[in-house]
């Protein structure tokens, strides 16, 4: 692997969670990672996890739905003067309710999280492929992608148009040679967020009823050596359990 | 038709537009109806035109993404105590660019205006609906809901997110006794924007190859008589001649 | 209405049920009906039923899937000289099994009467449609059209081929001013059917959870009275109180 | 890998096609590898492709249409007494026609052979696949699978019922751990059927605008990989200048 390859992941929260499990990934395969999320202290522990089996990480704390930290994130990848191999948006923010009982203010969050971080995310992404003629720049998305159900209106909503960004950047920046792939992930993640918030749910799922990081990442890994004369840009990815 | 009642269209502008022939329509039909745009000069074309043809018509000048604005035009139906029969969520805005032209403001403003309004719309107008268990609520959207193409990735965008919006809402409010209906226009609408913005392309597209604005009321009113036992939750509307 | 209007609905069964509610509204409507059923029981009833309220009908006993059959049926609509006004494909079957238990004969038989028997069908319609340059082509289809579940697979095989073909006809016979429709009957229609093949899940629907079919044929008619400005090629039609 | 692992494609032709690039590479992993088509000198050649490369290879002559001929293939590897670790409906047969010019014959030999075969050969193969618990069901489906457009109505109308029967079977059988998978392969695949058929508009496309059948085997193979945890159920394949 080229020396200067690299890779990005913006939306790295918990150790147990996908977006540490792809930058990971990446780590492994011999491409140095920057990683942006939120929380110093859950970078922290990813950057450890990374370095522990000898990865090479760049953390960046991001709030990437400001335009401010979105250009910061992307001078650290300009100052190394690398190209992006990859890029994953993997950013996913949801707060179920019933549509009377949700606030306005959370709608208009929801949207920024979910789709306005991946519109600022993605111009910078492209910005930089462009100039090297080649990348693969993911959007994780959801089951709520395809359709809208409450208590996840809002979530829908937000998901909906994150997808519709995926794919009009496929359709523009693919004849170029930069390959942009939606995944739609239908099921739990088995990770720490998971376990926080539905702790219930996820004993009712099972083991083998949830999603695994590692595994999810697998395939985000093969869809990155597609060759271009045959690139997937849509991918759903479920666990062998999971009614859909 | 009953004395009290009424329809309010949001997004009303010129008299040879869609909002203004959804107004005409329902005033024919005998409701009352609450126009809302943000030109007080259309609004008044518009209120003439309803009134010469012996309709009833209130207009409230108002910016339905903004909140206060959207409380202000529900006052007013709220005064006259009326129930609504059928609201429309009429607002189509697009600004079509390469996508590393797009500026995050623009982004931000198709979404406000696509998704944002129809999100504020719904709140209050589902509100009066449900006190009176009944009402249709229509969300326009266009081809662009269904399939990203650049240079409308942003618009695409933005109607994505209306999309879901309106089928959570239908999944959410049908059982309810409240008929959410999502219309896919698929074509140009022979109206006066068409006409200013891009004069040529009409010419392209000759007499029969545009929507009429009338006819496109003329389904809106059908599907609003629906009976509860067989309600249409989308639908697409194109004239004969347009490819798809 | 003009005297030598008629319609055609193929897949007429018991007096109570869509097929039958289908050429009792065009009947009320003025036109001539003809009716094809392979019953001639229950199309004598139907028969019945239409002159009681002074309809004008003829009806075929007709297998839709065997060539000769149709092309008898059609024979007795140019006996008469007239145009197709309105055409349905109405067939509808369907044997629920889990995959492995399907014969290949059943899997054969669903395809032939849900899809094969509409190729024929078209064609002949068309044939007429053309010759008078106006015409609306309905095509029946139900949830599975869209959805692929067990123990329906095999019925959804069928459905998705029909509404394919349904697709693949707007696009080409619209533009010379045929309209094509798929309408997706999502749910259970209030019938002798269900209520002979499955009593108890009609209770549990209760009477307010099935689709009237007069509710439904009232939605046929209003898409074909549509102006060719703005033509509707697919919508559902759902009981207000259907999941979906 | 296990010795006794193996793959099964049906819809073998040319040594230049889809169907002999996918067996070349499961032989390349280490699978036997049953192939079937109608013509014995082609998969002679296919054979000896196989065999040139160390690979182990079984060919059966068989119109995977006609049951008897599906049921002799799959003695065959009865016979050997081996799990089938992937199999793979690759057939694809396509008559472009305007409808009114569609035969019958042509319409219902389009369904058998995209659709009919599929339903034998799935039977046969999870016949096997469930005793041994695990195994990759493969279809190939094509753009049409989705969209339905003149010429093409006939061959959208049995990929759709293709499309419809392996979802079917993926919400069936992939909690008994069984992975079905539809791909859509979206182009024109580099191969001695496209270049013999239509050597003009491969001239068009260009090098790069051609699907390469090793690239689409490539990841037919990763997603055969992927853990139960994160299954894909159904991708696109496309040249990266493809429009879609």
């Amino acid at each position: 692997m080229n020396q200067s390859a690299s890779a990005i992941v913006a939306g790295v929260g918990p150790v147990r969670g996908l977006g540490a499990a792809l930058a990971s990934c990446f780590a492994e395969k011999g491409l140095h990672v920057f990683i942006a999320g939120r929380s110093a202290e859950k970078l922290d522990k990813v950057v450890q996890h990374i370095r522990a089996s000898g990865g090479s990480v760049t953390p960046v704390v991001a709030d990437i739905t400001v335009e401010d930290d979105v250009r910061r994130l992307f001078d650290h990848v300009r100052t190394r003067g690398e190209a992006i191999d990859i890029a994953v948006y993997n950013v996913d923010s949801n707060v179920p309710a019933p549509f009377m009982e949700t606030e306005t203010k959370t709608f208009a969050v929801l949207w920024r999280q979910n789709c306005l971080g991946a519109f600022l995310f993605a111009k910078q992404t492209l910005n930089i492929m462009q100039a090297h003629g080649h990348g693969t720049l993911f959007f994780t998305g959801a089951t709520a992608s395809l359709r809208a159900r409450p208590p996840f209106t809002a979530f829908a909503s937000a998901k909906a148009a994150l997808r519709a960004l995926a794919q009009g950047l496929a359709r523009e920046f693919s004849p170029h040679g930069i390959h942009v792939v939606h995944t739609i992930i239908d099921g739990v993640i088995d990770g720490e967020r998971a376990r926080n918030q539905f702790p219930e749910y996820i004993k009712t799922k099972g083991e083998t009823g949830l999603l695994q990081p590692e595994a999810i990442a697998q395939t985000y890994w093969a869809i990155h050596q597609q060759q271009p004369s045959a690139w997937t840009h849509e991918l759903d990815l479920r666990p062998f359990k999971e009614p859909f």
